[in-house]
């Protein structure tokens, strides 16, 4: 980074069926939690960045870059990204590219979505957004029909067995009870999860994150200091569609992000101590160790085994729930997992977290990695 | 700006009724233009960002980020932004931010818009998401009704009549005709426009910018040299509703935006040689050369009857054929306004030129200044 970026305020909505929220409502309830966490008023908000991926197609709602900047009496500018489920990451590096350039000190970054006031069918078409239209769409696919392939691919590799996937979920939900803005704090067994209903063959329904509501909300500062500061801030592309990549086993675009936001962190993975990764379904969770470069390909099971029995990992791995256990607001979700891995650093007083955050197929991945420094 | 940028590439389709292209198809059109002219190769682009408001919901494609990526070899990162029919000048500034915090070196931003394969019903709505969807929408407007009330209330304040509003869009067919990438390529008489059919009162259909498809590509650098830079890159917000704001006929916005882009470009309204404003409506055209400052409010339709009579205004307006004769694919506007100032300003050898690009009606607006040093 080439300025000091430090997390100063935090905020969320419950992640949920909010029927009765507007999008209005959740951005507004997730920025007063986090101006009120912050050295901040309102007025010291220079610059607004909304992430949004659905809003269009369940609301009605484009724009929203206006909405979030009325919320604040002083109008401030407001920028909307979009980046599929990866929005999220992609609003904290446009953020913290605006606080580099001078541009900006004090950026309010906003993820918000609502997405069950639609039919399944509905929202279930509007995420097909995420892929591509002209080569997936047609086939019939939807993200779990995508998944399941990879997850086919996955286990015809590397031997993965259906009972052991079912462990992703049941660690996730486990650590999902102690979160209170979690959807699901109930646990669940890895024979539930093999037993629900079958989505899209091998996954199933207890796979699968949700369909939610939800808001959440970051200050990024290059004025005020904070024990927790952005160490790095990464971005990558893969194609969209799977049909053009040369593995299903492995996504591109994590591992160049990672890679990237290691090299500016100027750390090693070794130096991770927690992470937040993108759960969309238990078999991206067992990609994703690997792409990070926590285990060898086809090794990442063995991380949920440890985590399941209570063995050692040498690092957490969503201690919030992930995105199965929170919910998954699909844009809101990327900053969810920036606050859980700054409240889990505080909280163990460790020193180093990695938010890992993807859109469609991971066709683009955000990277962050914060550091926490107690002493500041 | 704290960092010198420079327009070095530049590429559009041509803008209408674009049956047989995909929003692919446009991007790589656009896209291939731009790094054609421009002294890079595709390898030398470090970061996309790409402008679209529509695609969600008239091609079922979001995440057009990774598009774009994959449109060049190397896949760079890319991020999209979003921010109704502004989207283009905010995909700009956020180009711009992205080069002052040394992110990138050449930074392709791609504007499209895919609005003609769909019913008019269906894009009428999708574009009422820049409007606001808890108080606008359910009240039955539609942008056309929307702007309708702002000419209602405006010829009630300033005595405009019906003949007089009738010249603004005779001016931007004019100039439409010597633009080869226009929609419109065809004169039409004020007394044509005042005859044309009621879309919402006063408001006849050649009042209104058409609905389009197209792409407009640039390429913006901090490493190379180029006859043209940006000197000022500036966005600003107002409610979203029209209902939560003190006057109909003055685009609060505008002038936020407007006034500090001269700040940061350091020179006065009268040193602007050549402006593209955002026509979408015929009684926009007006309003904004008033919130502009190149006039009193009131006498912003002074400065098109000189413009049609060939008078004297000292400064060009739309020279391009504006929002009306070039058609107005939304977010790929606010893209080809700077593609055409900076034409404009070479063709002639005048210096600085402005792009007023803005959303909804006005409820976000980026200004952009560019200024023309011939000797570099």
């Amino acid at each position: 980074m080439t300025t000091d970026i430090t997390l100063i305020g935090q905020g969320q909505t419950k992640f949920g069926e909010l029927w009765s929220k507007s999008i209005r409502d959740l951005m507004e309830e997730a920025t007063d939690a986090a101006i009120s966490s912050s050295p901040c008023t309102a007025l010291d908000i220079d610059l607004i960045i909304v992430s949004n991926m659905l809003a269009e197609v369940t609301s009605g709602q484009a724009h929203l870059a206006a909405i979030a900047s009325a919320l604040l009496p002083h109008h401030p500018p407001a920028i909307r990204v979009e980046s599929a489920c990866g929005s999220g990451a992609f609003a904290l590096h446009t953020a913290c590219a605006m606080l580099e350039s001078g541009r900006a000190k004090n950026v309010l970054v906003i993820g918000v979505e609502k997405m069950t006031d639609v039919s399944v069918d509905t929202v279930a078409s509007a995420l097909m957004g995420a892929a591509d239209s002209e080569q997936e769409r047609p086939a019939g696919l939807t993200f779990p029909g995508i998944f399941g392939l990879i997850a086919q691919r996955y286990m015809h590799e590397y031997g993965l067995t259906r009972d052991d996937l079912s462990l992703v979920s049941a660690v996730h939900h486990r650590n999902a009870c102690k979160n209170p803005f979690a959807q699901f704090r109930s646990e669940i067994s890895p024979d539930a999860v093999t037993k629900s209903s079958m989505i899209s063959d091998p996954l199933r329904l207890l796979d699968c994150s949700p369909i939610s509501d939800g808001a959440a909300a970051v200050i990024l500062s290059s004025e005020h200091s904070s024990p927790i500061r952005i160490a790095a801030s990464q971005i990558a592309s893969d194609s969209l569609s799977i049909v053009a990549r040369p593995t299903l086993t492995s996504f591109s675009a994590t591992k160049d992000a990672a890679e990237r936001a290691l090299q500016e962190a100027e750390i090693k993975l070794q130096d991770i101590n927690v992470l937040e990764t993108h759960d969309c379904f238990s078999i991206a969770a067992v990609i994703n160790l690997e792409d990070l470069g926590f285990c060898d390909p086809g090794e990442g099971i063995q991380v949920y085994k440890n985590l399941f029995e209570g063995k050692p990992t040498g690092f957490g791995v969503n201690m919030s729930g992930g995105l199965k256990g929170c919910g998954h607001p699909v844009a809101a979700t990327g900053i969810k997992q920036l606050i859980d891995v700054a409240k889990n650093l505080q909280a163990t007083n460790q020193r180093y977290g990695l938010a890992h955050n993807f859109g469609g197929a991971a066709a683009t991945c955000g990277v962050h990695i914060l550091e926490h420094s107690p002493s500041s």
